[in-house]
């Protein structure tokens, strides 16, 4: 997993035991699901004292967040192809290969169980929709600045990532070049009613 | 939750204990996530023996694929408008409201779990899914007979399903009357390319 430390040593200590705990908690929300361990779990299986995860993040919500949002920016960047068409293609292409990936289904479990862990849940899903809506958002807004008439965020998530995501997690066989496509291609067609 | 007990009495015992039965399931897997309850758990919840469970489903997979499939199955039924305009409209409008009901989230859940739950739960997933399609096709073929061009079952799971299940598993809003019709008006919109 690619390091975004921004400590002053970021191939140092602190950036080791982040990429340590990072990853106990990707492979404890895939082998047991978000709510079934604790700090404890995660602490014993970075090989870090409890207290260090308490220092640096707070709480497992806080942690479980980084460890989701780092997923979300470290993975899918936006391109920049100079055109919409273009940028969605890859941007789609990106999203699928991440998410048929080795941490893809476990961070989409991860938003999931934090959609239903209360109060403190909600803020840590709030907190990674909103990075990915900034996301999309940047690539959109660029194209509008271009001339071209994009999409509504919304309807990126609607359209080409929800049917990539419920995919993913039904199970249902990889995303191949030619279904990404066609994702996009439906997305770009401009809408009008049939009836 | 409407019965469809098969039995020669329908309202009698046997009905009475799938129904304790099914609402234990549901309750189960909302509150713990499946694979985190056993057949004894059902069964003490339910006020019935093991035994009983064992006789009649066989497995705990058997069991929740049965719940699964029968919440499918009494609820979102397949409409006859007429039109695969009304049929769609009022189809999306029926999984948009069962979805958000009480059980909706805990059937989500449980077919995702049943999809990394091996291969008895990947069996299990798949009769759901296969319900599903067969409820989908009988739909689109009617369209089809009546000289309209309906879109593929997949089409409908990726642009009306998809969207409405990621927006029940991130507990991101309700869906709107007005959003449902506008995820139909884009469904029944022609594909062309734009680039």
């Amino acid at each position: 997993m690619a390091e975004q430390d921004t400590t002053r040593r970021p191939g140092g200590r602190s950036a080791r035991v982040r990429a340590a705990v990072h990853g106990a908690v990707t492979e404890l929300v895939a082998e047991r699901g978000y709510g079934s361990f604790t700090v404890g779990d995660v602490a014993a299986r970075a090989g870090v004292a409890d207290s260090s995860i308490y220092r640096r993040w707070g709480s497992l919500e806080a942690l479980t967040t980084d460890v989701a949002i780092t997923w979300l920016t470290t993975n899918s960047p936006i391109p920049d192809t100079g055109s919409l068409d273009g940028d969605l293609r890859d941007y789609a292409a990106g999203v699928a290969r991440d998410i048929g990936g080795p941490d893809g289904l476990a961070v989409l479990r991860l938003v999931i169980a934090l959609s239903q862990a209360g109060t403190a849940g909600t803020e840590a899903r709030d907190r990674f929709l909103a990075e990915r809506g900034r996301q999309l958002q940047e690539m959109l807004d660029r194209a509008r600045t271009r001339g071209e008439d994009p999409p509504e965020a919304p309807e990126v998530v609607d359209h080409i990532l929800a049917p990539l995501y419920i995919r993913t997690l039904f199970g249902t066989g990889p995303a191949t070049p030619e279904y990404v496509d066609h994702l996009v291609d439906r997305l770009l067609t401009p809408v009008s009613r049939t009836s």
